[in-house]
């Protein structure tokens, strides 16, 4: 099946997340909003969205298209994309159990989001900068600490999944982890200096993810847009003291 | 089946989202955390919780156990219960799109408590104040709209479906909207008598939630917690001008 993955063109992003599950499982899919062309680019985009026509709206990108069906809500999307995708073990309950962790990854990815837009996502960075200077602070030393040390005691319990968070090789849920330390480090390179010895499992998990062929492949292609302070990873010096 | 539903015993919070599924379909559960006695209370809770031997621990509550599972995750839990109460309707691609609906409220809610709590979770409301008058004037004016008319456009889109949000009958996305609009209503009163005249199908589908025998009976006992400023809604009118 070929799937297309509506998102905004010049960010990782949330998009970031279904890219990595579509591009380590070779599947074929189009990028609409950075495609040019009949019913491609971020028009094509919004007026699929806000269309009248669409009974079932997503509420914002990112979104995919798989047949008739337009799928949002990133963890959504890779509860859809999993089981078709081979990246997620087949029992309904640790199927249930990879969906659980993908919304607690949401949780860190709005944590990570809110450091540099405390106060509104319509406001530039700029105009909020003592908050987020504030929330990065808690961000830094209390809440990514405790985000991280759960993940790090989720791998620990797992001694026969040969590394990964969810099954023995490498799901969406392990791709996301990958993203969101290669985000971390990008965004907060001296706070992940400083946590990255006490979670030895996740910086394996990422280095092993980033070694699968098809997601090096991705990550020396243009296909994978480098960080910048658009996205939700983004390095702000001030904010990681 | 009997469900053990974990959750902070003095809130509402997000374990109300799943108190309303499981009273509405007359399930059989203890609310673990408000009980006294053996395996009961909150301690119960945090000892399950933060055991070393749950191989899938939860981050954070609420959470389910039922049987051997222990789920957790709001949404997720709505999404394991959704059919095993009849609370969602049976097609796979509508079962995603309840889930879909879902999240969004998901993100409500963050946006909710991010209003009296935009820098830390840690800290309290007091301590945060000003930046709390900041974000909240951003969530009155731009953001509640928004989702509100996002959720009221969603109704729009289904006329044959008698008012609810998705299926014929109110299912678990619709009791949480239920949730949304009585919190609002607590928390932000002006903002409230400002937009409703706008989302008269949310109005209308509050009102019909709360007639629901199952639900009038639940919220007329003393399991229905008041709402509190200690929960996710809170009533701080500096927050509501």
């Amino acid at each position: 099946m070929s799937y297309e993955l509506f998102y905004w063109p010049s960010i990782q992003g949330r998009g970031e997340f279904v890219r990595l599950a579509l591009e380590a499982a070779g599947a074929d899919y189009v990028d609409v909003a950075r495609e040019r062309g009949r019913g491609r680019g971020v028009e094509a985009m919004m007026r699929l969205m806000e269309g009248p026509d669409l009974k079932r709206p997503p509420f914002a990108p990112p979104f995919l298209r798989a047949g008739k069906q337009v799928i949002a809500q990133t963890a959504n999307i890779l509860c859809f994309l999993g089981p078709r995708l081979g990246l997620v073990p087949r029992a309904e309950a640790t199927r249930r159990w990879a969906h659980q962790l993908q919304l607690t990854v949401e949780d860190f990815i709005v944590d990570v989001h809110d450091t540099h837009h405390p106060i509104a996502m319509s406001l530039y960075y700029e105009n909020q900068k003592p908050e987020a200077k504030r929330r990065a602070r808690f961000f830094t030393e209390e809440r990514a600490p405790e985000l991280l040390g759960y993940f790090e005691s989720v791998l620990q319990r797992n001694p026969g999944q040969r590394g990964y968070l969810v099954g023995r090789s490498p799901g969406y849920v392990d791709l996301s982890m990958f993203q969101i330390i290669d985000g971390l480090r990008y965004a907060f390179p001296k706070m992940m200096l400083r946590l990255e010895p006490g979670i030895p499992g996740l910086v394996a998990l990422h280095d092993r993810v980033a070694q699968r062929p098809n997601v090096a492949a991705y990550l020396a292609s243009e296909r994978r847009l480098p960080f910048n302070v658009d996205g939700i990873f983004r390095h702000y010096p001030e904010l990681d003291a």
